[in-house]
């Protein structure tokens, strides 16, 4: 009889868990940092004498595992060899984690929905199999593996190439990029992030094309593979995400372009070519990548406040990059359109959005409006660094870009604190929040009489 | 038979207007502007020699009637007698208009979605008669001169009697400020706003009050006439409006007074008493009437930064202040409460909210967050002024504010055609926009198959 129970009760606390896969993935990340804080601290870890201290350990774990790429600490100078393979692993534990658990839960939530996707064959239960979980994560890793492999090779024989270091060296360098880049992770093994290169394409475009791939995210390749560039044959989701993926670079482009091609800190030195190709390149790195090949801190003030705009979107859902996502953004922008034009539906693609998915879009964009401000606001407080300044860090730390205005390095213990929480909120919130509100979504068996403030 | 098509060309003609109220209320206020702008460019507005050129009185012209008191010029030392007389008419008609006009608006909406408001008998008509239109104009003339009777004649007194002014200075300067406060202008006859007065209540609070009457707008009012304060019987649209203003202004008090308490050139140099009461007063407002008792140029970072956030929310419907409204704001915020706790509908006070409203609030906020941003880029790109202060300069202007942080009439012609387009584009922006969509709304006979994009 208490066999039985105990059995029931375990059942239960098994259903519990199921019916929160969210906090699941809460717990893998916090997991994953806290171990790599510990890893961080040891001596072994660092080139100069003596182990990190924690704060320090903390901040660089949670930057790798949320694959931001907000560093307090010159990563070439500080960290030794092993530190340097620890921190790409790190990057490498979370960028794969944060693809395969949002695919997760987004089969579960589409599921969930009744809705077919290419992901998932249509079946008739709700849960996801073992056989699901195992084609899942064996699909983002021969993802992860192909691009980070072709990347790596281009890198290396470029950096054996062009700048003469050795082909084990330049093995090294090529993996490490290629790793940080495909999981927008935005670490450097220069002190100057990627600035030496401005202006090599054979550098910049793999890297730049790599942190493309990542944002896509895993449900995107999954079409991308199985239909090409046949877009009549793309769901929803992944015609919203490659176009607006599309429109934001060429967007990006000329915006930072332009607006820095005179500016003899970043862009004026180049020539023509040299400019176009860091204004792609920096059209790229916002969204969610974080390397930098011009100083944000000589940049003018507008292209720190757009670029805080593009950083804020970020990139593809259920991939490496972090934002509120293209997706979230987009549905909002075709909302404003609808109600332009007086639609009774929001309309995208030939599919009618659901109320539900724009109140979730709406969520996720003005929670992280409001952890934005209030962390920016925090800070404006305890330094005296200028708004635009912090708000750049600030949006940086939240979409887990990792771009600096340089001053990350600068902050007290307190807005570093503050950093790493925005890192955390930024890398799981979004998803965890989406798949929290789908899955518990609550029926109701009446509906309270209509009520209708005025607006405006 | 050519006069019987004319007939119906001009009926159709006036069916067309009828249908698009909103465009009507555009040509209004462009009348009054332009009005406004000849009229300040006559020499006799002036009290030096010459006339006005035409942007600093279309400036002027634009702020009176939009009632945002933003200012290029020093109002007491620039402008004669008739020209500070020739502002207050301005500030009266627009803030009369826009309170009557979106008032009928209101009626109109809420009667096309067939829902009976306090304000309108129910009736099977979904036009609006004359008789109703005399109605409301009537109404909003009570509230308007009886508040600004009283608040002119508390001032009147404070300046006869503890300012050494002779009793017609007096009322001229308490009938000015009572008709700017009311109207929520912020236009004052004294260079440094109302600094001179920080310490003092009896013109501090009674300012503060008709600023907080005309900001919760008509329909709010009807309903505190009728019902006073058995909040029971209020609507949804009052009990929103009501609530939340009382919790911004408390949440206001508290940040200003904290943040800037020791700040010695804002309150640090007032006593206990004398800080709660600035702080009061700056929480009052930014929502949205733009007098000022602190010099906001000497003010914390943070301090601009959250009065910008308190501009941008402003104040209730259908009344002189501005900001993406109130309800607009609150009804955001309970769509993310609900998301939060996976509940089907938006339940507001008792009241399910359609899922229309929530399009509309996302619409008017999000093209509100738009306008800020490209006008603050702009003016980023134009000049050498940091972040903190044009983000401060932009929302004052978009929500029709008037506070500043000095930068104004600093601004090139430019700049200040940004701010002219941004006071316009915040005054009758938001609700020509709503009762537009919610007029206009087309029905459709088939509905597409539901998608569904990642979120997150
Ligand atoms: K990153
Ligand atoms: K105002």
């Amino acid at each position: 009889m208490r066999a039985r129970r105990d059995v029931l009760a375990e059942g239960r606390a098994r259903r519990a868990w199921l019916r929160h896969p969210a906090q699941l993935v809460v717990a893998g990340f916090l997991v994953a940092i806290l171990a790599g804080t510990l890893l961080l601290m040891l001596p072994l870890a660092r080139s100069g004498p003596g182990g990190t201290g924690f704060l320090t350990a903390l901040f660089h774990a949670t930057s790798a595992v949320c694959v931001t790429g907000l560093v307090t600490v010159d990563t070439p100078v500080y960290w030794s060899t092993f530190g340097e393979v620890l921190i790409l692993a790190l990057i490498q534990v979370g960028g794969f984690g944060i693809m395969t658990l949002a695919s997760l839960l987004a089969m579960l939530v589409w599921r969930r929905l009744g809705l077919r996707s290419r992901m998932t064959a249509a079946v008739e239960t709700k849960a996801i199999g073992i056989g699901e979980v195992r084609t899942v994560i064996r699909g983002v890793l021969v993802i992860t593996v192909v691009i980070e492999l072709l990347t790596a090779t281009l890198l290396t024989f470029r950096f054996a190439l062009a700048y003469d270091e050795g082909w084990g060296r330049a093995a090294y360098l090529g993996v490490f990029h290629a790793v940080s880049a495909f999981n927008n992770a935005g670490f450097a093994l220069y002190s100057d992030s990627l600035i030496g290169f401005v202006d090599d394409p054979w550098v910049c475009l793999p890297i730049a094309l790599a942190v493309i791939a990542g944002g896509l995210g895993f449900p995107v390749w999954l079409e991308l593979i199985r239909h090409g560039a046949v877009w009549r044959a793309w769901s929803l989701h992944t015609t919203m995400t490659v176009s607006t993926t599309v429109v934001l670079l060429v967007v990006g482009t000329v915006f930072v372009t332009a607006n820095e091609w005179g500016n003899p800190g970043t862009l004026g030195s180049l020539d023509t070519p040299g400019r176009i190709l860091a204004g792609f390149f920096h059209s790229v790195m916002p969204r969610t990548a974080g390397f930098n090949a011009i100083d944000y801190a000589q940049a003018r003030d507008g292209t720190l406040l757009g670029t805080s705009a593009l950083m804020f979107i970020g990139g593809g859902s259920a991939g490496t990059a972090g934002g509120i996502k293209i997706t979230t953004f987009v549905l909002l922008f075709w909302v404003i359109w609808a109600e332009a034009r007086g639609e009774r539906d929001v309309e995208v693609h030939g599919r009618r959005i659901d109320d539900r998915a724009i109140r979730q879009a709406l969520t996720v964009a003005l929670l992280g409006v409001g952890a934005v401000m209030t962390a920016t606001l925090a800070l404006v407080e305890m330094t005296d660094h200028a708004l635009d300044l912090v708000l750049f860090e600030a949006v940086s730390a939240f979409a887990t870009v990792g771009l600096s205005a340089g001053i990350t390095d600068d902050l007290p213990a307190a807005g570093q604190l503050i950093l790493i929480g925005l890192m955390f909120l930024g890398r799981l919130g979004p998803i965890t929040l989406v798949s929290a509100l789908a899955l518990r979504e609550r029926g109701r068996l009446y509906r309270l009489p209509e009520g209708r403030p005025l607006i405006g």
